[in-house]
């Protein structure tokens, strides 16, 4: 709990003087005036968060949170529960979806175990398991308060030690079979909607098994009566542990001034934790893809934020923020490569 | 001609088969099958465009064709004509926005002089100048037949030599003061849709002065009277030399099995021209990004392709393109990369 209120405590507001001297010195670039439409914004963005007019994003890591969930022994899921360590495993030896496309964008991935229900052999997963899964939220909270903070610290531990190393841009992915029923949930309380509009399909669940998911999701809200005003309540009551995790590592990112990318649907609701327990988070976090998943769209409403990218993704482990590490790092391509008209000696008139 | 004749000849329909066979593997890969949507799609589509199972992009580069436009003596356009001059140049220096996210994604960029008005200095930009600028298309043709002919071998020959290089994913762009304007007019024609809704701002033309741009597009249809079932008269007729340079590259692309990306509003025209010319081209090119212009959606519907890329740019020069070849890229990593559900040992039940 310390450590959650000291990292809390050092969030600061970006730093809005150094993106406005960023748009004046995009404005003067050889080119139309805001012809390079979101690079632009993501370049004045990361200015500043990063402090400065030159921001660099050249040492990248997605952080991959892995947790169990419980209440998939309500039928809400249609992958093993097994799936969630044999896939930890398997992206610390580069064999899934996020770790190729992490190679070809030269990010670290970083897994981290928060809440697996499973023994994990030994390999390079960070251990920081809080407990074997969350529990069955259709039934009681899914973790303690307690458990709920020591989630988020893991998350900000994991985070705090990248930095530490030089990792200057972060995103978040996850692993967690079942884990877009605590996501849709989440998004349910914050947003205040019905979980029917925010209940999809996950890895591939069959049509007539939606509004099942739905109502249990229902029935574990009305149970556990989550305070939506209380990011580490909700949390505790309908979360999960990797979401806990992620949410630590963008309080992290705020805490330290490092921008994180949030991936598709159950990074969001993480996101929205994030949020809601420190409103300034948002400002540091950059939205990627579109994801196919029911409840997507009002969950990055809900957020603020705008993804770019609309690949009719919904894999998850952080594949579509780290196809955003490209984009981001083009946007300091641009800001540190182009000229601006005074030095190419343009004539303008 | 002989040569474009030649080169058109070449042209085979996509390898279905191939780009089957990579279903089968992109399916087997473990992740839920479809989940990486987008990315799944491309990775198949570039197995049928380059014959083989394990598609590869590791050499890329982007062709920008330059050329200037007389119709902007009608007050079609806010930018001096020489701006087209300065700016190719910059482009071989690395100084423009082309250059600086090519870098970032390890990208060539080739300048080729198609039809510049002004004497090119001493400089790496391609000679392939057909002549000094398009004629005002409201008054005549913009080149005759033969000269649009010439434009389209440009752009074959530049991308050819590029192929034999050993480059496997080519992107087109363009440098031309006024080129939205040809653009707009190819649109409509090939669209058989009226000049006001494709007719947009280009590099920041003031509202009031877009309807004077349609109504001068809408004069040179009219007078020129271009056969819409006809590329290469389209092209002559109310088209440009650096936009018959890009239509050039996409058909060399589909005559040698070279994936090409396209950009946005102009490079989408080109595209039109190329498709208009020889239908089986389509199936070898890739959109990037939905462009801000005014007919860019309109452009891309004609032509069939999806940008998946929301960026709101409006700059040109191939940037929306180049942004794309890491997306592109991603998708061979996903197939290199990501193990079989057979090659993990998965437990599949």
């Amino acid at each position: 709990m310390d450590y959650l209120i000291e990292v809390l405590k050092k969030i600061k507001s970006v730093d809005l003087e150094t993106s406005s001297e960023a748009r004046d010195r995009v404005d003067s670039l050889i080119k139309p005036k805001g012809s390079l439409g979101e690079l632009e914004e993501i370049l004045i963005r990361l200015a500043g968060i990063q402090r400065t007019v030159f921001p660099n994003v050249d040492k990248k890591a997605v952080v991959v949170c892995a947790g169990d969930h419980k209440i998939i022994e309500e039928g809400v899921a249609t992958s093993k529960k097994d799936i969630t360590l044999i896939q930890a495993v398997n992206m610390t030896k580069g064999y899934t979806g996020v770790c190729a496309l992490a190679k070809q964008a030269g990010a670290e991935v970083v897994v981290v175990d928060v809440g697996i229900d499973n023994e994990v052999p030994e390999c390079p997963v960070i251990d920081k398991k809080v407990k074997y899964g969350a529990d069955n939220f259709s039934k009681g909270p899914a973790m303690t308060r307690d458990e709920a903070i020591k989630a988020l610290e893991a998350g900000i531990a994991v985070a705090e030690d990248l930095i530490k190393n030089g990792i200057k841009l972060l995103a978040t992915g996850e692993m967690g079979i079942g884990n877009t029923t605590p996501s849709s949930a989440i998004v349910s309380v914050i947003g205040n909607i019905d979980p029917a509009s925010v209940t999809g399909m996950g890895a591939n669940l069959p049509m007539d098994k939606i509004k099942h998911k739905a109502d249990v999701i229902r029935k574990g809200i009305e149970l556990n009566k989550p305070n939506r005003d209380d990011g580490i309540d909700i949390l505790s009551k309908v979360g999960g542990l990797e979401i806990g995790g992620m949410a630590g590592v963008m309080i992290a990112g705020a805490a330290n001034g490092v921008p994180v990318v949030v991936d598709g649907f159950i990074c969001t609701a993480a996101a929205l934790i994030a949020v809601t327990i420190e409103p300034k988070v948002k400002d540091y976090l950059f939205a990627s893809h579109s994801s196919l998943e029911l409840g997507a769209r009002h969950a990055t409403e809900l957020l603020g934020l705008k993804p770019v990218l609309n690949m009719n993704m919904r894999l998850g482990e952080g594949t579509g923020a780290v196809l955003m590490f490209n984009i981001i790092e083009s946007a300091t391509y641009m800001n540190n490569e182009m000229l601006t008209f005074e030095e190419s000696g343009f004539i303008v008139d």
